[in-house]
């Protein structure tokens, strides 16, 4: 599947093949940015089945997975729990200081982690991680200090896009292919 | 009704004619992959009134319809029961030994059944029914394996479009419309 | 707003600006065609707020409006009740029927109704009613059969966009925009 | 982030630039126009996390916020408080009248306030407002007499995109992103 390296230049193929960690903000990646809420305020989440699909994909290339966003909610604990990810932490202002331990307590190095955020406040995670990525539909200034803007909008598989890239990149989607 | 072939070669519509059976993948398929919770962790499904409304003409015609899907839902149940669906297999990890199965429960052969699905899981079955079939939103290598690519994207009348083409092949969507 | 006529010819506009009623299919017409459902099958709709701004500009105009739709919901009747629509007959089989007994009960000749439908079981009364209406994304073989196809699609402003164009005809939107 | 203005006359970012509160209808402009019923009509709501998340940097940036809504809806309401909007008005049904007072209220001009609104029942505000604002998926007779039209559609970002050209003519936005 090296037709998916296309838009890309080789030095960032390189890149990617050498990451060890996949983490992501929820709104507006995993989602296509909608909040939703009822009369009473209870909220509902609307992920995507091509991102979760390829999630134990990735665990079984011993990639480490997570969640850093901002907001709160129910569904996406749910939904991390599912796919078992390594990690789900919501609610966090500083997404920055996060990162950094984050990165102790997985023994990884910057250059190890794709980060995929579509805000002002992923900037600063987007802005130190190894291989930085947004959805299509981020603001403009967003879009212009990334590594990888996917094809796909939020919500619409952009998990999914950077989990192939990473895959076919090691080498692995071939083989899952061929099973 | 013929204009719905234009797409199509010949021996393809031929073999279309010639299917008794249409089995399908729920998430992608007759959804977009949306993949909705609540906060409590209850999902909900969006289906699409084009897919259902086609499925009594389906039975008329005589074909035999369900679903196999690696997902679990009461909503799926629901939408099954509704349509009045000949089977509807959820939570389905091995999707191609329960193709075989249903080969012989319904005293089918392999080149009798259109089989849509759009990910990775349905590999196995796409590459041995008679007819495979796919949405345009479905992942480039999944695309490049099968017969169809449906003109629609998940949830937005993907059964519907192979259904038009069973009941066209076969010379009943033009009865259908004159009724 | 003459610029609403621009695609229509003016013998389709004559015709449109003598009409007395708007009859209108709910699925696919209203809404976008979705089927939605929770774990224990209760539906929700989704309608669009364009559509339903207009109806009391079309009540002020003198004009009949109602549901003709094959499936129930207690969401449509939510939304006919607070929209004030003159009658909401839900879970037709035989929609033709319904509407011959409607011209009877609302004293209308067919000639003075316009019907928006979009799929086959709306296709006798978009045969006989005056003015024939389905969205842009209805399949092939009933956009042959109407007089406008809508360029909205199913739920995003297809009752709105044939409101205006009967305001319009009436010559009563210039007059509401300068209100 | 000057490409931002690149749409726009600068006498038309002179009087951005010069605002001090941004006013907003809500169906339609935080929304998709969705109106979402269940079957008991408990209403849902559909917003969108780009335009929640530049309200705090609006807020620091002194501008005043609030909608004036014609309809009514508790999950507006939480969303408003969520946001600490300045004040959030549902069921209106004059808008012109509360937009005066709620300019004696504040103390502003009239000049001094961005109006975002997508319908008729807008149209007197947009009309006396410093600067109007609509989605492009407003009807035409909107579009035409207003300031800005987006090229975001309703419920994908129209909020945030006024809101980034309010923070980028007052030169904002510049200093948020090298925080």
């Amino acid at each position: 599947m090296k037709e998916l390296f296309n838009k890309y230049p080789r030095s960032l193929i390189r890149k990617i093949s050498q990451v060890k960690a996949l983490f992501f903000d929820v709104d507006g990646v995993w989602t296509n940015g909608a909040i939703i809420y009822d009369e009473s305020g209870k909220e509902t989440k609307v992920f995507n089945v091509k991102d979760g699909q390829i999630i134990s994909h990735l665990r079984k290339a011993g990639m480490i997975t997570g969640v850093i966003s901002g907001r709160e909610s129910g569904a996406v604990s749910k939904r991390a729990t599912e796919l078992r990810l390594d990690f789900c932490h919501q609610g966090i202002v500083d997404k920055a200081a996060v990162f950094s331990k984050l990165l102790g307590v997985h023994q990884l190095k910057k250059k190890e982690v794709i980060y995929i955020g579509d805000d002002i406040n992923d900037l600063q995670v987007l802005r130190q991680c190894g291989v930085s990525a947004c959805p299509m539909d981020a603001p403009i200034y967003i879009r212009k200090e990334v590594d990888i803007v996917t094809k796909a909008s939020g919500g619409n598989g952009v998990v999914r896009e950077v989990a192939d890239l990473i895959l076919a990149s090691k080498g692995y989607l071939d083989k899952i292919l061929k099973a």
